[in-house]
């Protein structure tokens, strides 16, 4: 590539001259690019990145990763053929730029009810295929897709774009390890290495990939070295077959790529992930190579925004609403779940010398930010590695020490056999910390923290306190950690923590949030709270009265075990519901209608929850409206029941007396 | 090492001479290895093989992975200390070896109740860490204790030993890619290759260690190339510090165990794994490290035991109990659920060219033996990698294809969020084919399959399928791959199938296996049988009768989602009772009593299944007597409900009507 005409392109878009027409409203999709001159990308890379800033300025959304990918995702749809061509986006939050690209420039609702997903999305787009936002799937999807297109004989492209902090994933692995093994399926790996993932990737491979980047001539290096050689017949030719021979040869001296070649794997890069040509080139060579290749591209996460760049902790990686000049968010949040936690544990590692930390590559995002400033030997932060998370925290229980893994209450899925067979089985004393359980909302379906507390209810041992506000969180954490001989875990909901609701009495180890306003010696209603569902409860209890229906809210405070005082509680009350922010399949409900029936105690229960399906985005409020997971929706459904069990037992009162 | 000695020791042990007194009875602990000669070690090797053909030929177990690591294990005992050093097994079938040496030589009752378990076990020795029988874990659990000791400033050291095939799986990346981050926290990896895990290894790593194992003189080569190299001192010492200055330099060209290098993992080997002396020298090199290391054995599996030598398969990985000569089993097994699966499915296969087949290294243990015979091309191991199975199967479905991922009940665990969020929310039509589910028995609590049923629930639009028998395996198998648009589960149970269990009416899906004797409207009990429990649930009907107790019997075949008919049948019954072969914490009666809440009937409902707790090592009879799935066991306890129930309706009766 000579050397002038670039730069005479930047001074252009520099100066904001003639080319400084609005390109991106054209694009109608991605056949639109083929069209435009090489300034004109550079040009409609700028457009992009200024529309990004804007937009999810107001919107909120991930506004580092997908300003990192700008000019990628271009040369990626000039390269290849979407939708025929599958493009897949790992942990999709970077696919903004793809959106924009294929048709879908109305940002003014991303991520709102009706507006477009954070995510890919298939009901938006054919050019969409994997919309779940878990890391490290990628590779695996285009593992699958390969070997359809193989088998079924089609010479469509297959094109996983994965992140470094991603490839930490096991996952990533086990996907790779097949890919090698089968040389003539094609698919191109793209890995964008901007160094970090949520914060900056850790471990063997970011020290493996910072070595990569440090030899940014190495190809030129050897096709020159080659050409060398083979000039010296007598010595250079053998010499350069020697070197080849030996499998990898030369490139080693120059740009350690093991790795990747010791699994089979063909490597091109690294390639400067700002220079679409250089994209385009090597994306093309990878596409004709007719194998695996992996295109090893350097990126920078919030390229072009510096608010972003100067943000050392993760560069924007996903922000509220923000002001697009300073990056300083809009509204302040009061006092959230999160941050709730990180000053307690704070507290508690000076008090323990014996606890630890870890995070899954989400230090600040799960509040262990304060605690490793505190304890910098006392944090692991494990890679996007749930798995290895818990198993490591095994180890560390037994070693002697109390670790505290801290996580997204969905990413806690990653690690279910490790929490039952490492953790459990093993009777380790280690708490889980779930952050954003129950409905989060925007980040739609796979971020919904609604499956912990039913998978989790198999694990032999394991004890799950359900928090009802930030007091509980400081009360419960402390009681999870004195617990040596078994999992512990503490789950809560994403955002403000709401105020204090103090419990009016106690029956076993639950609180009673309030008692029947009537005295009634047999109430009709209990109501079983969970968690941070507590003020909604009361509501609810309120709203009962005024039908003339008494009933008593307690909070069971550690849902599993179900307290051994609920079922005698629950045979005084005529009804028993229970209140959950978490799928209603196998939940707290069930739990305590098992307990119920185990103590043949047949009250009927009814369960309240969020109902079992993948839930659209939209804010927690209108999620759970849609849901009827509100007071109103279920004291309504109260009564109606009362009215029908009273009916019912007029019924049959009269079939018994008629006997 | 010396030659003559060497031969002349072959000499001895083969012949039989003075060498030939019982060793193996004297070794109380590790540090009775102590005071052995070379000689004796060896002929102790020999001792131990004879014994481990004798004893596992009359019990069953584990024979192949323990006759390989006979010297790997007498040569860890003597290098590290036992139980301060934690010796860590991968896997635990192949503790075998390490159980004779701490202690534990009765082998009568291995796997039986009250005997040796089949794994580590810490309720057995101290000398036993990790029980859990899922692959891939050590690393991990490794890496936790070293972080421990590091903490804690302990020297004791941690010593992982994981063979090739677990390391496909993706949590040996993770932590690989940990430990490689902490250069000065020692930790020792042996690497057992015996090139094969169950079935031989396969994937690109596998090849990365072929490539290794090709190399055996690289080290002597190694060394005499730097001594030559600094020799030649004008030359040859800046060449080689060039070489090393690149990072990997000369070694590449000899062996490129580039992989674990350029995690920054320093790498031994490979060594041969059946000379003892080779592997002490490089284990104390290891031990010395003072931070990371690998080192690499070779070894072989069903090392020593000729019929294990010459089965390709999988060189005896576990045996039912056989003739020591011959390696044949002595009782041959009826009809198994694994083979009634796989004959079908190679009828499928010829009739479906859509239907391709998935498994996580276990292609004869799970019966896709036929199918890989008859379709090569479409049949994939991915691997111990339950994770990547399930995505690339997510990938293949979307590709067009339907894929049958056959595996261990208990091996799902291991792809929960995959099966969640890649299969299930992108509506994909995979078939999982949970083979061994429900009790299994002497393989102890890691390998029931008791957890699936539960876990499953969660799943959106996932449907499950519980066959009866062979009929309905194969007819729910073909239900199963008609789903095109949500993934389907089969699970069934181990071993021999039972007989053909006749339906005598059709409910809605369900099939009615019993009608009441009596011909009674309103019947008392309605029994609702989960898979292989027909004949069971057939028996405690028969059991209730002789009661005077009425009782249907059905089976809903799919028992996710609930049957819609279940409700309005239950409602025509005074109790109803599920009997299910699984956890009952949120399992199939949680579901059933969640569907009749849902539609207002609130008929008592018992649910009978595995307690939710880890179950010891037993025969599968034994396991479900002592947790009470019996007939005779629920007949009792359904017997004395219906009594309190006609009690408590008497005293309803009795308190409504003095209202």
């Amino acid at each position: 590539m000579p050397a002038e005409p670039r730069a005479a392109r930047q001074r252009g878009v520099n100066a904001g001259d003639e080319g400084r027409r609005a390109l991106l409203p054209r694009i109608k999709g991605p056949r639109d690019l083929d069209r435009l001159s090489p300034e004109q990308l550079t040009e409609l890379a700028e457009e992009i990145r200024t529309f990004l800033v804007e937009a999810v300025s107001r919107t909120g959304g991930h506004l580092g990763p997908n300003l990192g990918v700008v000019e990628l995702t271009i040369a990626l749809h000039r390269v290849f053929d979407s939708p025929a061509d599958r493009i897949l986006w790992d942990t999709g939050h970077q696919s903004y730029v793809h959106k924009l690209l294929t048709g879908r420039q109305d940002f003014a609702g991303l991520r709102a009810k009706g507006g477009l997903s954070g995510y890919p999305s298939r009901a938006e787009s054919d050019h969409d295929v994997i919309e779940n936002s878990h890391a490290s799937t990628v590779l695996g999807w285009a593992d699958g897709l390969a070997k359809a297109n193989q088998l079924l004989e089609r010479d469509d492209h297959v094109v996983a774009v994965i992140g470094d902090g991603a490839l930490t994933g096991g996952m990533a692995w086990e996907a790779l390890n097949n890919i090698a093994d089968a040389k003539d399926r094609p698919l191109v790996i793209v890995v964008n290495d901007n160094e970090r993932s949520y914060a900056p990737t850790i471990g063997g491979l970011a020290n493996h990939l910072a070595t990569l980047r440090t030899t940014d001539g190495y190809e030129r290096f050897l096709a020159r070295g080659k050409e060398l050689l083979e000039r010296t017949p007598l010595i250079g030719q053998p010499l350069y077959e020697t070197l080849h021979g030996a499998k990898k040869g030369l490139k080693d001296f120059i740009a350690p790529q093991g790795m990747f070649e010791d699994l089979g794997l063909k490597y091109v890069g690294p390639i400067d992930g700002h220079d679409i040509e250089a994209l385009e080139s090597a994306l093309q060579r990878a596409k004709r190579f007719g194998g695996p290749v992996i295109v090893h591209c350097l990126t920078e996460k919030g390229r072009g925004y510096t608010p972003a760049l100067e943000d050392e902790a993760d560069r924007f990686h996903a922000v509220g609403k923000i002001h697009p000049d300073t990056g300083l968010p809009i509204s302040a949040a009061g006092l959230d779940w999160t941050s709730v936690f990180g000053e307690e544990m704070v507290k508690l590692g000076h008090e323990r010398p014996d606890i630890v930390a870890i995070t899954a590559a989400m230090l600040q995002p799960v509040g262990l930010e304060k605690f490793a400033k505190e304890f910098p030997d006392r944090v692991y932060d494990v890679g996007i590695a749930e798995q290895h998370g818990a198993v490591s925290a095994a180890g560390l229980a037994t070693g002697g020490l109390h670790p505290v893994f801290a996580l997204y209450a969905t990413f806690l899925n990653r690690a279910f056999d490790q929490v039952l067979m490492d953790v459990a089985l093993h009777r380790c004393g280690v708490t889980f910390v779930l952050d954003r359980a129950g409905v989060t909302g925007t980040d739609g379906a796979s971020h919904n923290g609604m499956w912990d507390m039913s998978i989790l209810q198999v694990v032999p041992g394991l004890r799950i306190a359900a928090p009802r506000d930030a007091d509980q969180v400081r009360a419960q954490l402390r009681e999870a950690v004195e617990v040596r001989d078994a999992p512990t875990v503490v789950r809560y909901s994403k955002g403000a923590v709401g105020p204090a609701v103090q419990a009016v009495g106690r029956v076993g180890g639950m609180d009673v949030l309030r008692e029947p306003a009537n005295g009634d010696e047999r109430p009709d209603v209990l109501l079983v709270s969970v968690g941070a569902l507590a003020p909604m409860c009361l509501e609810v209890a309120e709203l009962l009265d005024a039908q003339g229906i008494s009933s008593t809210v307690v909070d069971p405070r550690w849902v599993k075990p179900v307290d051994e005082a609920l079922p005698g509680l629950a045979a005084r009350h005529r009804v028993v519901v229970t209140v959950e922010d978490n799928g209603r399949a196998g939940g707290v409900g069930s739990a305590v209608s098992q307990a119920l029936r185990d103590a043949d105690v047949d009250v009927p229960l009814r369960d309240f929850g969020i109902p079992q399906r993948f839930l659209d985005h939209a804010s927690r409020a209108e999620v759970l409206a849609e849901i009827g997971l509100t007071a109103p929706d279920i004291a309504r459904q109260v009564t109606g029941l009362v009215a029908k069990i009273d009916g019912r037992y007029d019924d049959e009162t009269a079939r018994l007396t008629q006997k």
